[in-house]
């Protein structure tokens, strides 16, 4: 038995009490949620989601790229989201390393090197800051209302970044 | 009032009881999920996941592009994640239109062109398997335990992708 053996029982499980089949696309609380894909932070339960309520995009540190611009963007304009919330949280493996330290690892271990930057930061709340300015000034997200948050995983408080 | 300031005011509410502050980084079940951002599709309560069990990447579609290789090269060799486990689903927004449609949406309402690909798909089986095959064939995940699965947003049954 594998881990995703056991996740799949779980799937079985939450299927067979599932009652939520006619939910709409688009998000009832047309909210985005950008986060970290951190297995300490769940968004659902830290923002009290249900089903249907909001779009979730997580990656790696829960930085802002073109990707998470694509999906913003296919959210704002086609299911109507218009509002924004990034959360980066404390303990982020991406405040460990460089850009150039993951690259010369990945080039030792595989023999390849990335294409792609690692995106790593030195400072939670400046890179909430710059993420916000990056979806502040992309063309492609006509709503601007934006909020950034740093989450504590100890403490599980959320603390704004002005 | 926002929605964001409802979520957080839920925010508050699970700070209050939250007792999981130890929680070490790299997830319990060392297992990565990629899924799709879509409301309806909450991958904590399918999978039976608490804080600190997996990895949770999201985009629109639940694609697999270089920045989806960059956050699941983090999981495995940083945080040693081993297994992992795409999650399309139907009713996805990305079945709807094309790549050019959305770029052409988005000049006619923006004035400006995205260089990015909308990665839209035609067809949930063939993107989960080419995602997969996107996934075996790269350099920077030396596990290559991948599993893709079709979730039903109507009944919430999970379908696995042979």
């Amino acid at each position: 038995m594998s881990a995703t053996d056991d996740l799949l029982a779980n799937a079985e499980r939450y299927a067979a009490t599932f009652d939520r089949g006619d939910l709409p696309g688009p998000p009832a609380l047309g909210v985005a949620i950008v986060a970290c894909m951190d297995a300490r932070l769940d968004p659902a339960a830290l923002f009290g989601l249900s089903e249907g309520d909001a779009h979730v995009i997580r990656n790696a540190g829960g930085v802002v790229t073109d990707e998470e611009i694509r999906s913003l963007a296919i959210s704002q304009h086609l299911l109507g989201t218009t509002e924004i919330v990034l959360v980066h949280h404390t303990g982020c493996g991406m405040l460990t390393f460089t850009d150039e330290d993951l690259a010369a690892r990945l080039e030792a271990e595989t023999g390849a090197r990335p294409a792609w930057s690692a995106h790593a930061f030195a400072d939670l709340d400046t890179d909430v800051r710059e993420a916000m300015a990056r979806l502040r000034e992309s063309p492609f997200l006509p709503s601007k209302q934006i909020r950034g948050f740093v989450y504590d995983v100890t403490t599980a408080a959320l603390r704004e970044v002005a």
